[in-house]
């Protein structure tokens, strides 16, 4: 049973998964960051001790959980001096279990699939997490640690995740930046991004229900030659935009039309 | 007063909108459509008459509701057999008031901005209607109608709407393709999409509070060549995303540039 934690990381995941953990109990020994006020500012969040020193980790937390960014993972294994049967996991989607082969005999990955922010709380109960591990008695172990914070617990190996990874990238980086570009061209007119919000939430939500190719609509799908090139028009001054309307709109057309020969 | 309607047109829109108005006690007197079984089927939805004939369009209703594709608005109005007194609208995005020019003497604009479709059902009352019309009189009319609906009434003029469905195919069609990609990425694996649904859920959340610059996180804001060149790779087959992928990469990372210089 993992009843208290190492946290190394203090950045929006570690920060978020650590106000989880603890709303469940599990108990946030110590915060590790580079950063000195960073560890201080979350571990004053959580009640925990803080250190900027790997070398002064707590030799006896039940679990170790790395969330730093992909490229410092490898140096904070390097550093750690742990004895070899401590438990080790990362949270990257990108990064392979593999990664910590040789710095412990007991380790894994506690993924959840969720954007994170700081300063906004999430709601985890439904958020899945992806988990692996080198032996099915630590499986089991991340498995417990996991239903402690949601009902969506999924095995899933180094490969998956990845795949896992990249389309989270077109769900949520992507999709944030085409709300960001719609943000910029009304506000270039004075127009209110408070407009565009309920349609971002609905687009959100009919998704929950209909697949994307039931809920795609607009002058894409039809492929509507006099709208397309409106638009294209008015975004003259923004060839990045320009590029990206294009394939989009072109890149959509595509699929739908594979669907609708799918259906035939 | 406008107290009934004619609506022209039985589409995504059409649809939406004659059922939140007849659950606002506004009668819908009468449905045109070219295809009399998609006008019946609304009218049996709303307690209507309907046709497929625009020249029995009932001659006295309050409002003639315009809402049929782009492309057909003109063939639409050059066939309406009205008194040039009578109320008419469209309801599109893109088409300029302009077209109704010399159609009639009253009218204006009545645009939704909101995705719709048959089969969903849309809470209206916080959707923002975009209104303009020829004569302050119309405008009152016009207002009147859509507080019935919704507490987001807005005057917009052709130009501004233009711009504002612009940004709706960036914050709903583009938004609604980067979940099609991600959807399909996934079923190449054999993986479920169900598994995206609360990040796409929290995504669209997020940016209801905090700006899409805020909002957003990955690796193209970090501009992280390892997780980037990864991706691209994984991409290989599938050009078109490929393609996607690098632009909105290069995008996301020069707006992140862009901003962060504006705070220093």
């Amino acid at each position: 049973m993992i009843e208290n934690v190492a946290l190394i990381g203090a950045g929006n995941l570690a920060t978020q998964l650590a106000i989880a953990l603890k709303k469940k109990d599990i108990k946030i020994k110590q915060v590790f960051s580079r950063n000195k006020n960073s560890a201080k500012e979350l571990a004053e969040k959580t009640g925990s001790a803080y250190t900027n020193n790997l070398s002064e980790l707590v030799p006896d937390a039940d679990i170790y959980i790395i969330a730093v960014k992909d490229s410092a993972i490898l140096e904070v294994l390097e550093n750690l001096q742990l004895n070899e049967t401590k438990l080790i996991v990362h949270t990257a989607g990108s990064v392979p279990m593999s990664i910590l082969e040789g710095f412990s005999n007991n380790y894994g990955v506690f993924y959840p699939l969720q954007t994170f922010s700081k300063s906004r709380e999430v709601d985890f109960s439904n958020i899945p997490i992806c988990i692996e591990a080198n032996h099915p008695s630590v499986l089991m172990k991340l498995e417990n640690l996991a239903k402690n914070l949601t009902i969506s617990v999924n095995q899933i190996n180094s490969d998956e995740r990845k795949t896992l990874h990249l389309a989270a990238v077109f769900a949520n980086n992507f999709v944030n930046h085409m709300y960001a570009v719609s943000a910029e061209i009304l506000q270039n007119k004075k127009l209110d991004f408070e407009l565009l919000k309920p349609l971002i939430a609905e687009t959100a939500a009919k998704v929950q229900e209909l697949s994307p190719i039931e809920a795609q609509t607009g002058p894409a799908k039809r492929y509507d030659q006099t709208i397309i090139n409106a638009h294209l028009n008015m975004l003259d001054s923004q060839p990045d935009y320009q590029k990206i309307y294009s394939f989009v709109t072109e890149s959509i057309f595509q699929l739908q039309q594979k669907h609708s020969h799918d259906i035939l």
